[in-house]
């Protein structure tokens, strides 16, 4: 067995909820250990989160320049492997925009940065400096997507004619952010998740989950945002009508005040031959139903999965795998990338997070009329 | 017990889905007996249905003209006491106009006629001659469907702020039209059918659901129609952007090439305490999800179900009702109205009627734009 | 078309659940006419049933024995073409035997009668006066449920193994036979409803399903019988062991405390190369799971049943089709064979009848043994 | 942070299905680290194994005899805190024997031996030294499982009635043991798994799942196996009817050939004033019904849910967590105890897992008769 890679996690601390499923994530498998790490934009903050997770106090620091400094300053053989950001959504830009520029390779979350200029310019540094960067749109690491996306490549339903993708959650439906709940007043708040709230936060997800699946792009959007909540100024509720390449239509849902819905993405994928229909809080099953046939359930673990699909699983079918274990998935390929120095894995790439930055941008600027994205 | 109601039914001869549906729907109580008809536009085919149904030869006419003149003749004890419509949609409106100008009262299928101009004369001439006009939205029968609309209106789930309803089928993926298939042949003829294709055919009722349950009105729409079968002039998939009273905000989705779909409305109403959830093809349950509580599934012949609900219930729960039990909803509800002479019972009006026909209108028009309703 | 046939019914009169059943059973596709009755044991409450149902005063009895003596007086062209029997069970016997003695055909309620010896004298009764005598196992009437039996016989399963049948209701969790409700009084009566609780009210239904759709009939059994309910004399829960024909195995079970479930059949066949499943209150689905292949959800209506299970379809798929439709297909299949005057029909016999019967006797006589059927 | 726990695993190298979940889950909440193995019962694949696995080669073991002299030379700071034992069922004995006889912790698989006089023996051993012993029922670790037992506990269903536990799969429905599956080989063979066949494999998850959620013991049993499989000596069918403490009654069925299902554990308990039903293939939900009152669907995460079933929540509601993650709490639990050195976590003992064995004995005894556990 070769060495577990050696992370620095940027963000993450103490309460923050993304920043501990990537540190599951990256434990499930075995492949990375965290070492380094800046948790927090507050010093005292970001120390103690250190300490509680183990972090040696040299490697543990106040802020994320300090690490990038002293990481700078290390042997090759003790610099980390990968640097994880996982801060609000304000800071992703200028915090990858340093790791790359000094080289280093990056799993940031989503959405990547505020703007289109930020994701452009970031995306051309990337390619500069020749690193790895993924954008952790962790639900393409669930296996039955991978399915889904190989059972589209390879023609099993046809020409797609239309997908109609939804990210149904009804946390936000009460006045959530003028509670203590430290998730909803980031995340609504535009300084720090950028012009989109639920579009960003969670419509970002739908759209880079339609066109992993199907490989389509966006060419012109309508685009219908709302704040149900009182005093919110980011949206809550978004309706988007979307005209694909290859003449196929689309239908986009976010909504954060869908009570009954916890964290409910689902996407059917029509095409001319049969359709696709995948569920998020049922993530092992994936309905096929194929033109005058009786629908069929194909389920994780099963041995006429593609080869992408059957990479992904762990366990045999049956033996469900949730959100920790699709998040992995991405490390697990990532890892692939960095041992190897190759650029092949099956993860999302900063290309994507660009598109999804561009998407929510072209969705604000859109109000209600069609424009071209 | 009072006597059968008596009825003429226009169209619905052989091979007719529509038509067998209604007589079903008419018999399940015991409220109605067929004693006439004019079955087909070819008289041919009118008459060999009428034998086919045990139509006595005097009342079972080539023409609905010849059976509207006899009816007319007819001393009042033997005439009938309701005209059912069941033609192709574009002879509902000459029919409609003649029997309601005679006196008769009139339960006509959905969309209702071809144009709104059309739609307003008959709303007023059913004002004026003060007759019973049910248009058979025949969904808004579902015992779960009205108790939807209860708890609406009793505040239940607070305000409504978005609605989504989709309505899909997928039977018209391949090309129907081109095979034998009779249904699918002049539904996907514009001249029969009207303007609206799979718009008219079901997006209608998912109009209708939408007004029922919520009582909200289209304000403005933005509406995406297409046609995917090739060589079709009407459309087969609509995805439509509502704004509604009350500012609410909705999406209504209507498809007849969603492949894995076989006749499947639902609606969503998502509130700002709550949310309801229905779906036609499991008719006898409504999930209710009150904000931070479980959702509830409630189940058609509960003991704590609305009155209005319970009164369409034959059955104790678990013993599903259908698509017929619904239908036949209506028929017993119009039976009273006929009987008592009184105009309000639980079933759609030709004003429902009206306000599809103009959904019709406005969405073609619309072209992707936001119009006004 | 042919005249509809004349019913008499034996019971059934207000606030019976399963009288009413029947006449929209019979209703629905317009082959019955109900002519006479002697609706209830109650003289004064028979008479004002049968008023209230429009049967005229001289075919309205104060008893059965009245109905036919007077059936046996009038003309051919007159009498009535079948006798439907839907009294609390202890009747059944002595109604039966007479109409069948006389000549009349009968349908029967479940079960059929209370003990080995009456149903076989029944069953030799039938066979020689040449009637036809149909037991109304309703849920046999299902398309979904036909399908399956075809399913198994064209040997799409293989060799049956096992079956697990199972038939929920919660309804007599509480102690409802104290309160007023009429259906759990005579149901928990010993008297009225013969050795078995919840046993011979739906114990039977899932015995009668086993054996329809398998075949199979039971050799032995080993029976755990038990009253929950304070008080209560028979049982309100039973699982009963079976080994059937052909080495295949089961597991029966039958409560009416188990809160939760409302109406709940659910009987799941497992054969050497597929298994079949199939719930009572989803019944236009059948869930027919190939060996190391995708389950398949088969549809009501769809092009590729059999059919047997075609022929009891009035709708296209995704219309639902309930517990109505399914009893109406018994009597549809009878009004064949009585009109023809064929035994051929699709409709369970007086000997599924008898079958049920030893079902109860050797299930109470067991006593938790192993005993040979 | 303190340090993480030193494991050693016994069995678990290469194609071992259950080693590789044990390894997963103990990563997973990083409190655990594996420093060494005896991986195979064949030195050579031993070594081969610990190798891919980066175990140190000094700590490397051809067996799991070198293993224990090996860890006993050791001083405390650098022996292993806890053995794992992952070996094929017939080698349980032995090994856990000689670990707990030397005063280690150790976290077995189930069934923990084949007779009960070795269970017993083990349990006073266990006693004796007053070492930890986990024994991995793992499907207690699911947080709805736990919320299930508390709210039986805290009386919310009442007096339970009635328990129906089933563990259905379909993967020996072939001839798998003929194949190359080495999987099926070993757990068909009654050396390797003991005198139960699925009842060793699968039943003894069902009863512990009973016994878990309701706190019942059984009193009585009868159990009906059988072999469908050709040549297959061990039983890979079994139906069991139970008569429970507090006079409530049960029905436990385990099968390995039911097509259709993968690995479908399902518990419902029916009590005097409501019910429970949960799934494992859908982890993340439970089902209550209380009486007269709709069912409600209680979901993993919620806010609303025992302290116990919170404390197994990683993530909030929606967002999937399944086996493995269920797997980690039990090695969670036992991490507290055993840094605590405290005997109170919540994951199962060695008095579970001789309950099991108990239970297979039992049943294999009972040949079809009600005997006393």
């Amino acid at each position: 067995m070769t060495r577990r890679l050696r992370v620095a996690m940027i963000g993450g601390g103490k309460d923050a909820f993304i920043g501990a499923v990537h540190r599951h994530a990256m434990a499930l498998d075995g492949r990375y250990e965290l070492v380094a790490g800046a948790f927090s934009s507050s010093a005292e903050k970001a120390i103690a989160s250190g300490k509680e997770l183990g972090i040696a106090d040299d490697r543990n620091h106040p802020d994320w320049r300090a690490l990038l400094a002293d990481e700078q300053r290390r042997p090759a053989h003790e610099r980390v492997d990968l640097v994880v950001i996982v801060t609000p959504n304000h800071l992703h830009y200028d915090v990858a925009k340093a790791f790359v520029d000094a080289g280093f390779h990056v799993a940031c979350d989503k959405p990547l940065v505020h703007t289109r200029a930020q994701a452009d310019e970031l995306v051309e540094l990337v390619k500069q400096r020749g690193t790895a960067f993924a954008v952790t749109y962790n639900y393409t690491g669930y296996p039955m997507v991978r399915e889904a996306r190989e059972l589209v490549k390879a023609g099993v339903i046809g020409k797609v004619r239309k997908v109609i993708v939804e990210y149904h959650q009804g946390w936000l439906a009460g006045a959530m952010e003028r509670t203590s709940n430290k998730q909803s007043s980031w995340r609504t708040d535009p300084v720090q998740s950028g012009p989109g709230g639920a579009l960003g936060d969670i419509g970002t997800h739908a759209e880079n989950l339609l066109h992993t699946i199907t490989g389509l792009e966006i060419e012109q959007l309508c685009a219908e945002l709302t704040s149900f909540g009182a005093g919110r100024t980011l949206d809550d509720d978004a309706s988007v009508l979307l005209r694909l390449t290859n003449s196929a239509r689309g239908v986009l849902m976010a909504s954060q005040m869908a009570i009954g819905h916890e964290n409910d993405l689902r996407i059917r994928v029509f095409g001319e031959t049969g359709s696709l229909d995948w569920r998020q809080e049922e993530p092992n099953t994936l309905i096929h139903s194929p033109l005058d046939e009786p629908p069929r359930k194909l389920t994780r673990g099963s041995a006429n999965l593609s080869d992408a699909a059957k990479r992904a699983c762990r366990l045999p079918p049956g033996h469900p795998e949730g959100f920790i274990e699709a998040f992995a998935n991405l490390y697990t390929d990532l890892a692939a990338d960095l041992r190897n120095n190759t650029r092949s894995g099956d993860y999302p790439r900063i290309e994507d997070g660009a598109r999804g930055v561009r998407f929510v941008e072209r969705a604000v600027a859109s109000n209600g009329l069609w424009i071209d994205f």
